[in-house]
Formats: C-alpha cells, sequence, structure tokens
C-alpha cells in the first residue's frame, strides 16, 4: 500500500446501492437495492500484516480490538498503544502498536502454526496477496429460464434439507438442472463447507459443471462467489442477500448471480449478464 | 495423530443428541435435542497438513475433493490419486495424495503466504494445534432471570439492527445487561466480525464483561462461542441453533449458552451451568 493512498477512516454507512432487476411473478422492474458492504480488511500488529478478514467497513477501530481481544492477540486493550485505521473504497487496512511481550508472542504463534489467528480469508495475511480477479467464464453452453428455473428449485430445496430438518443449524448447497431440477444436495454446518461437498461430489461423478447451477439455502458472499466462478458454473443463486463484492466477483467473471430466490420472486444482481 | 486411533470413515449423521431444556413462558421441559455435529477435519496433501475447517462429519470425501478444487489446490479432480478419510469421535482427517506439480505449487503458494488456503479455523493448519480446551470462567458474578433478560433482549434487538434493515444480509451483536436491556448494537457481514466489533467497543468503554450477556443474531458456532468464553462473558445467548462444539466449548468453561431464544420461548444447551 502506498502511502498516498492511505486515507483515514470515514465512517461508511456499510451498504452500497446496486443496480438490479426484481422478478416478481411475469414481471421484472429494473430499481435500486441497498447491498451489504464486504471488504477485505487487513490487521497489521507492528508492522507485520497478521490476516485479512472480509468484513463490513464500519467500526474497523472496535472490530481490531475485538479481534485482538477475543483471539488472544494481546491479553488487554491496554497492550494496544495505537490503533489507526485506512479505509479506502475496496480494501482497508488497520494499523496497531501492541506490547512488545504480545507482539513476540504472537510471532512465536505464528512461526509454530505457520499461518495465524482469526477465521481469516483463505489464508491471506496481507491485501497485497488477495486474489479478488475472477478469469473470465466461457460463454454460457446452456439457457435457463430463470424465473421458471429458481421457482422449482426454491419450492423442491426443503424436501432434501434432512440434516436442517433435524436440526434448525446447518445449510444447504444444491446442484441443479438448467431447468431448476435439484439432482444433488449437500450440507453443512459452513456453507462454504457444504458447497464445497457438493463440487466434490459433481467432480467425482464427472458433472459437466457447465451444464447446470448452484442453488444455496444461504447468503452469498465473497468466498462462494468466488468458489462457484473458479468452477466455471454459470449461475450462482442464493435464497437470502449478497454481498457487494460476491456481486463484484459475479460481474467480473461474467457469472450470474441471484438473490432473495422464491417460488414467486428473485433479485438479478448481474442484470448484464445473459444467460 | 497417532495410527492406532485411525479408523476409517464410517458414514455418520451429521447430527448428535444433547440433554437440554425447553422454555417456553413459565414452562421448562427438559428434553433432548438434535444439534448439528461440527468438528476440526484437518486436510492433508501429500502428508502435509494443509488446513483445518470446522465442518459436519458427513461426506468428507466429496468435501477433500471440493475444497482441493474450489481453492485451486489441484487443477482437476483427475490430479487427486488418493483420498483417505480417517473419521474420530472429536476430530477426522482426510489424507490426499495430489500430483507432485500440483502440491509443488501448494508448497510454493504456501511459503509465500506464511499460510494456507481456505476459510480455514483459526490459523490452524494441523489438529495438534487446534485450542479446544477453554480455560473455566471464574464464579458469575450476576444473576440474570433468563425467561425475562430473554424475552426483552428478543424483543428489542430489530431495532437496533439498522442495516440489517437496509440489506437483508448482516448479524448483529448486543451487549445486554443482566436485565436484558439492549446498550451496544454492531453489524457485519461475519457473524464473528459483528462479535469483534461489540468486544472491542466495550474493552474501548472499559465495561465488566462479566457484567451483562452477549445475544446474536445467527446461529452459536464454535468460534463465537470460543471467542465469547475467552472474554469471561458469562451467558451467550443466540437466535439462531448452536453447534455440538459451541456447546462442548460452553460445558467446558462453564458459559451458559441458550439458542433459538423467541420472546416467549429458548433452549438451554447448558442446563447444569447456573447464572
Amino acid at each position: 500500500m502506498s502511502a498516498d493512498t492511505e486515507v483515514p477512516e470515514i465512517e461508511r454507512a456499510g451498504f452500497v446501492e446496486r443496480a438490479i432487476v426484481r422478478h416478481r411473478g411475469d414481471s421484472s422492474t429494473p430499481a435500486f437495492d441497498q447491498v451489504a458492504e464486504e471488504i477485505p480488511v487487513a490487521l497489521v500488529f507492528n508492522g507485520i500484516s497478521h490476516v485479512v478478514m472480509m468484513a463490513t467497513p464500519r467500526d474497523l477501530e472496535a472490530f481490531a480490538h475485538g479481534f485482538a481481544l477475543t483471539e488472544g492477540v494481546v491479553a488487554s486493550a491496554a497492550a494496544i498503544f495505537d490503533c489507526e485505521v485506512f479505509l479506502r473504497d475496496d480494501s482497508a487496512e488497520v494499523a496497531m502498536t501492541i506490547a512488545q511481550e504480545d507482539f513476540v508472542r504472537l510471532k512465536d504463534r505464528r512461526r509454530a502454526l505457520t499461518g495465524r489467528s482469526g477465521c481469516g480469508v483463505c489464508g491471506i495475511d496481507s491485501l497485497e496477496l488477495l486474489d479478488l480477479r475472477p478469469e473470465a467464464l466461457p460463454p454460457p453452453v446452456i439457457a435457463v429460464d430463470l424465473p421458471q428455473a429458481l421457482a422449482k428449485a426454491a419450492a423442491g430445496l426443503r424436501a432434501h434439507q434432512a440434516l436442517m430438518a433435524a436440526t434448525g443449524g446447518v445449510h444447504a448447497a444444491a446442484w441443479c438442472t438448467p431447468q431448476g431440477e435439484i439432482v444433488h444436495v449437500f450440507e453443512d454446518i459452513g456453507r462454504h463447507n457444504g458447497l464445497d461437498k457438493l463440487i466434490g461430489h459433481l467432480a467425482l461423478q464427472g458433472v459437466d459443471l457447465r451444464r447446470g447451477f448452484v442453488f444455496l439455502s444461504s447468503r452469498g458472499s465473497y468466498e462462494l462467489a468466488r468458489k462457484v466462478a473458479r468452477m466455471r458454473v454459470p449461475l450462482l443463486a442464493t435464497i437470502s442477500a449478497p454481498s457487494s463484492l460476491a456481486i463484484r466477483i459475479a460481474t467480473e467473471a461474467g457469472m450470474k448471480l441471484v438473490g432473495f430466490c422464491r417460488q414467486d420472486a428473485f433479485v438479478d444482481y448481474t442484470p448484464h449478464i445473459s444467460l
């Protein structure tokens, strides 16, 4: 990060407006939707970038303090001598100065773990190493009647969620035909794990991932869009909301991303991508 | 992991039964509840433990294949020559043999990142380094009338979720008085980030974390219970379901964990812990 791009934190709303198309029954309405912002936030201790978290760019000073405490980087807030937030459009960095003894312990731990603490992004510990530029997908080889296919998938998913019915605590990832017929469903406490189970199963079966779509019971956040785009699946549909970064990944990859999928409605977050 | 404890995968249900107490209005009923299983799963490539994911122990061969593909560890499933799943009660390991060129690239990447790929657990890359044993909390210094306090918190949360109202895509973490009065709320696309923002803010304000409780709009999974227990908060309440590992962490720490909190009902997952 060059010094001239650094700007002190100016509190942001935490959401951005995106041009979308709202579909309900046979009608479709262009509109603007408010989307939760998700950006990579690097946490830097004594000049060493420690971890990158995908977070909503608000209250980042509190966030960095909390992370340092709940992950045991420092024993108390008094060991954080200084905390500066640099917030840019697409990323942020929080530079903290912590007590030397905590920093030494952190360095030792990092060495022992060959990694770092915290539910970070994809093992990345600095913004420079973050891969946010997906390869462009090839032209689609299937045609999807979105309202029909999504209605069918949304109507069918619940019957496949056995573990959800038992526990109320897991997410489902489904593979659908272009017509919205659900072919495979995998469940997991982690939505990204459910997706990985699905993709792994499809790969083991030799299924052509260009010839169907992924339907998730969860929100659509960065890592899900990134994983699905990497597999060249042309369409990612989710039951809940997407994040700003998921929309960006999908747009750059040329992958269609739809959210809030119901039997009679959905929101198209990539209206310029056809399928 | 010693070889004699290794057992091949036997498909599990993905949930476990736990003794709970169901509260509704003035009544409380001991019962058994089905809880989504969450265990650490180490993914090992060519003998090197790469990452530990918290996952539901089903379909782990598919999971490992999917992870390797969606995270770009291998370019195709054909580069995975062998995949063995060793599933124990509390953890699992999936040992994969991948093509030499992919393994070399992975090693180079690990060196560059001082870490590894994937939304892993707390920067841990092998099961041995996982810290699942929280320190015991000190005896509580507050008394909480759970039905009353949780009803009040559950009734009050929505009004504080401004970002959720705008976007439908974020979680909230609230700090409550022992009476259930909501004092602070932070929102984030990541539930653990919302919690960290809350804890950081409380620490900056010098709030005594033994004298209130955390109320989350999300499920209660491992990392949330671990973070809250580390801060010695006596009670974690969530709107949705907990995981098996969150219950274990809470039980071992002596932290009260309740889930499915509604205005007129909640489920106590740690009935032997009083507050």
